[in-house]
């Protein structure tokens, strides 16, 4: 399979980021994205450049305001006197907000989800390259020119889908899933985004809720005590024209490679129903049962499993890559989902 | 004047709060109360103690599930195996939530605006002995038995005009001033709430915003780059019965005596033409020049002029006091604002 990749993803770095009381070290680090691409070169994948792509296809997804909000507050966080040097909000009153702010502190409350998506200052720019990996990947598979082409990895970092169309969060600041299932839009009348990440995959099924043309399912560790919180839960069906076209399946913590195929059944019963012309997988390998993040029990052996699994729908299918965060595992188990997604 | 105490304000002590990017010592601290009681004292005036009120006071302003968050988060967060002593929000998706969380991490995030408002073991003791001293106050001016008891001072902490239905923020927990208000109402028409801290008083607005037998009037720095940020501009007037019955007026940073007269001018014409049968201050000092806060640029004897052009609207009044930062100073602006008050 072809792996698409940008070298650009190290211009983001986060130093630290809040939760359960206090400060930690993140694991959203730029030797994530190394060691999954050692992982892919010894088991003799193709690495593809990334290409470039204008501000329309973020633009498609995301709301202006917030895209300019991503490109400008590192500096002007600085200007403004800040203490750190990253920007992290102090401020988020949500549902009982009277006015938008346009201050700087103001702004960041209003634009983040949590204390987990630190923005430093060339964020923007890595930011922008994981959406161009993400496009390019959808390109290869759209635009490939040959039978074969029928599937890509994109080696995104950043990652995506905790990213709304107007809030970051939890590491997320771009929705590299959405921005490219939203650009195969313009070849095909409708595809459907399953997330496998440990995590609930809130800014995507926020950025699609209204919609029909884009199924989004989501298999995660039950989110009453784990990230995203507020997201994720069985009940959340869509709403307007997307009513039914959004499908949660959270799953209990500590569960393993079989319990999560059967899981996986559910999702596949709805893809199937649904019948996309196309499938993006928004592919975390944190619900690995080594990952530091520790939600759900899956093996290196349940990753190909999982993958062999889910390329029985038989569709033209981009990879696009979420969280993991166990670096000595991460080249391993990206490697086994991509075989088995294979075949082999 | 009457001044009504708890030594329970002293069971909250804040260790720590987030701004700017970092942690910063906070300045609502025991030793405010201690500074304020001792100018009080200085200057002759009468403690007494704050006695019990039933738990339908509180009831009165906020939800239900708020009381019982603040009741029970610390002993909650601990048993959590959260790892600071001070429970502090961490996630905070307010407009884009799909779903109201029911895990303790989710609840902090709920149930707060912003990362100033820690909660520790004993923080639910001391709000409720702070809404006690409020409700104290309020019942001396409703039934204090003479002529000439229309006037009452209320030495709360921790403050409250930050407090929403059911958010805590800015080192508030309950909102003392609305609860004051709300029990005035058993026994007048209508009430006005005058808040002169330097910070708008976006809780107090929340609450009475669809409402018009509470007029609410916040004089207070300008929000664009000042907290609460996402509330105080002057659009804000209030919504349902209660449009026009909010009035919010920002004062440009650095103003000081002649200038906020002059915004005070306004907040009286609109006071005199509801025409309460009682008025509220929320009371904080910190417009103070010498505030550690820097927004505003109230002189001691600035405090005497605002107090003493309030006195003029001849209304019962209860003083609820809020923030104020400078402890060296604490003592002698209170004594100042209430002798300005007594037209001493």
């Amino acid at each position: 399979m072809k792996i698409v990749f940008s070298p650009d993803h190290a211009r983001h770095h986060p130093q630290t980021y809040f939760k359960a009381g206090t400060f930690h070290e993140p694991q959203e680090v730029p030797g994530r994205a190394d060691a999954l691409l050692a992982g892919l070169t010894t088991a003799g994948h193709e690495i593809v450049p990334a290409r470039a792509f204008g501000p329309e296809h973020r633009a498609a997804v995301h709301t202006p305001d917030y895209l300019t909000f991503l490109e400008t507050i590192a500096g002007r966080w600085k200007a403004a006197g800040m203490e750190s040097d990253e920007v992290l909000p102090n401020i988020h009153p949500g549902r009982r907000m009277a006015s938008v702010p346009t201050g700087v502190v103001g702004e960041v409350g209003y634009y983040s989800t949590d204390m987990s998506a630190p923005i430093g200052p060339e964020t923007w720019a890595a930011a922008v390259a994981s959406s161009e990996v993400a496009l390019t990947a959808a390109d290869l598979v759209l635009n490939g020119g040959t039978g074969d082409q029928k599937a890509a990895y994109a080696l995104c970092r950043p990652p995506g889908h905790h990213a709304f169309q107007d809030q970051a969060g939890g590491f997320c600041f771009l929705n590299n899933v959405a921005i490219a299932a939203q650009y195969a839009l313009r070849q095909v009348r409708r595809v459907a985004i399953l997330d496998v990440d440990v995590h609930h995959g809130n800014g995507t099924q926020g950025i699609f809720y209204g919609r029909n043309d884009v199924l989004t399912v989501s298999l995660h560790c039950d989110p009453t005590d784990f990230y995203p919180f507020f997201a994720g839960y069985a009940h959340e069906r869509g709403e307007g024209a997307g009513e039914s076209y959004n499908l949660n399946l959270p799953i209990p913590p500590g569960t393993g490679d079989d319990g999560y195929l059967e899981y996986l059944d559910k999702a596949k019963a709805a893809l199937g129903a649904y019948a996309p012309d196309m499938l993006f997988i928004a592919l975390g390998l944190d619900a690995f049962e080594g990952d530091p993040l520790v939600g759900l029990r899956i093996t290196t052996d349940g990753f190909r499993r999982i993958a062999s699994s889910i390329a029985e729908l038989g569709l033209p299918t981009v990879l696009v890559q979420e969280g993991g965060y166990n670096r000595d595992f991460l080249g391993d188990n990206i490697a086994s989902f991509i075989r088995g997604f294979e075949g082999a």
